[in-house]
């Protein structure tokens, strides 16, 4: 727990990692901050966070969303025009790292404006953590979760959470019990308390697999870490502009852990992916909802980011290219990553 | 998929591993069979069926409770009674392997009441699930779910699941969306159906885990599993009356799995668990509830079903009762295991 508190750069008591996925996470944050008719205040810019919008109201939220378009990050403007009409909201939701997108949502700005209204911020760091600042204690974010499988480079099947004080006083201040039983963190505080009252069966193996991820993290150190992520993402971003092609978010805004990048006009999106998968061994995400078959989501995470497979994977891209006509400059392309990773 | 069919005995199209341990499962259960202010009456005669009655609560439901002295199973004229005056209950909750007393429920009688009256029947098979007869379409169960870390001898992460025609429409006529979208089965099936509609990252290592568990029931058969659960279990009990002791529950329904006997009369129950985890590295389960204290749970599960386990078992009990000043024959008891594992 020492190396989660290091991980999430937080001095929580209460961070632990619950038994579920990255979403199981989300579900966790959504049942024990809201109570049934609390007003949520939910941002939407990608696909998860349109989950999290479902997860709120299927807690009985009373969910307003602030939205922004796909690729762009949500604008702390319009966060704070939404508090403003809605001060009798309780919460503020947001994704920190929209993976369908490729957005890395800055959340100073947001921060502010939520604590100054009084409200709670719950932050989806599933596809950040581990790669990149999740300012956990630099902002007080009060419910903090991710998944063990993106950047923290583990198996999947568990959710690291940490809660800030703030958050802790109002989950024991419930009136209603916490919908739900398994993810019901008011029990689960007592499990990994020292009262160490049995709650469920953890899954052991997981855990054992989740500490030796994350001293594998604490050996190359976190800085390093998020330093190393940023570097090969913008390597990764120059090799696929020299290849001649369009990245979906802006730079300001790109996520180091996920690249989304646009299928140009004329190509089918997914026979390149078949391709890339059939001949290369490569597996490159599809864009979801509105933006599928536009877009291609290329992850670089954990022990997959580094320069090796940044040129495999812009070699394999530019032949996959040219082949449906498309004149990729993959020597260009290389000459780019070059230019960042020497 | 065809093996958790296999090991659940079903031909029930939804049969699949939802990411989480076993009270993930039962969570699964409650919240997708129950809405908002539907009736249900829930059997409690331990910890788990407890515990169901709570989740139960959680999602909304008017419980009522049918219960049982801890260590007797239920009495189905109870349910019965309980159903004729309940009748408009929806969903009839009930544990088949109580694992805080020992108790293996009998379920063909409280079947028939809850199918005639139309209800709906949730079944907690955590500790019976590959070591003994889950009936779950011998008596066209609607919906049974278990933990993978129990009879399965796999390691805990995973809740297999098994779901009923009958139930599978009520979920899907539901009025209002399952609380949990982690848990929502209408989602979950699109997942695993032909769509392969995403949903949740699943912890695929503990998949192939599960697969791995198994092929290896399927090798031994589970038929042959059943006896061999049964034959230690009655080598088990005779050793432990041989010894001198009392067990917990009538003959008639004992757990294969999961032994619970008392402690004997000015013996400290902590201090007999201590010792045989210092000096023998035996763990045994300590009573919980009202049990607390007073009985030992000695669990014969899966690859840990074996005469080796029980003689040694018996002989370092033996061994820590005398010291104790319990008078334990040692010598009985291993006849008395002969007798039934020659």
């Amino acid at each position: 727990r020492e190396l989660l508190r290091y991980i999430f750069q937080t001095s929580n008591e209460l961070t632990l990692a619950m038994s579920g996925t990255g979403s199981a996470g989300m579900e966790t944050a959504c049942v024990n901050m809201i109570e049934r008719g609390d007003k949520a205040i939910i941002c939407t810019h990608g696909v998860f966070g349109t989950r999290m919008a479902d997860v709120a109201e299927r807690c009985g939220a009373k969910v307003v969303t602030v939205s922004a378009p796909m690729g762009k990050p949500i604008d702390p403007e319009d966060v704070k025009k939404a508090i403003k009409t809605n001060s009798d909201a309780k919460v503020v939701g947001i994704v920190h790292a929209e993976t369908s997108t490729g957005v890395l949502q800055p959340l100073d700005d947001i921060e502010k404006t939520v604590h100054e209204a009084g409200m709670y911020m719950i932050v989806d760091a599933v596809t950040s953590l581990g790669g990149m600042e999740v300012p956990v204690d630099r902002l007080s974010l009060d419910i903090v979760y991710s998944g063990s499988q993106k950047c923290l480079a583990c198996p999947p099947g568990l959710a690291p959470l940490t809660v800030g004080p703030r958050a802790v006083e109002r989950i024991k201040a419930r009136k209603e019990k916490v919908q739900s039983w398994y993810l019901d963190l008011t029990m689960v505080m007592r499990y990994w308390g020292t009262e160490r009252f049995y709650h469920h069966t953890a899954p052991v193996n997981m855990i054992y697999g989740l500490n030796e991820a994350l001293k594998i993290i604490a050996e190359e150190g976190l800085k390093n870490r998020w330093e190393r992520h940023r570097r090969n993402a913008e390597a990764l971003w120059n090799g696929l502009e020299s290849l001649g092609l369009e990245l979906l978010v802006d730079s300001k805004y790109r996520l180091p852990s996920l690249t989304s990048v646009l299928v140009p006009e004329g190509v089918d999106e997914a026979s390149v992916r078949r391709d890339l998968m059939d001949e290369y061994s490569i597996e490159v995400g599809a864009g979801l909802g509105e933006l599928k078959g536009k877009i291609l989501r290329i992850g670089l995470m954990g022990s997959g980011s580094k320069k090796k497979n940044i040129v495999l994977f812009l070699a394999a891209l530019g032949n996959v290219l040219r082949r449906k006509g498309f004149p990729a400059d993959v020597s260009a392309a290389l000459t780019a990553v070059e230019k960042v990773l020497c």
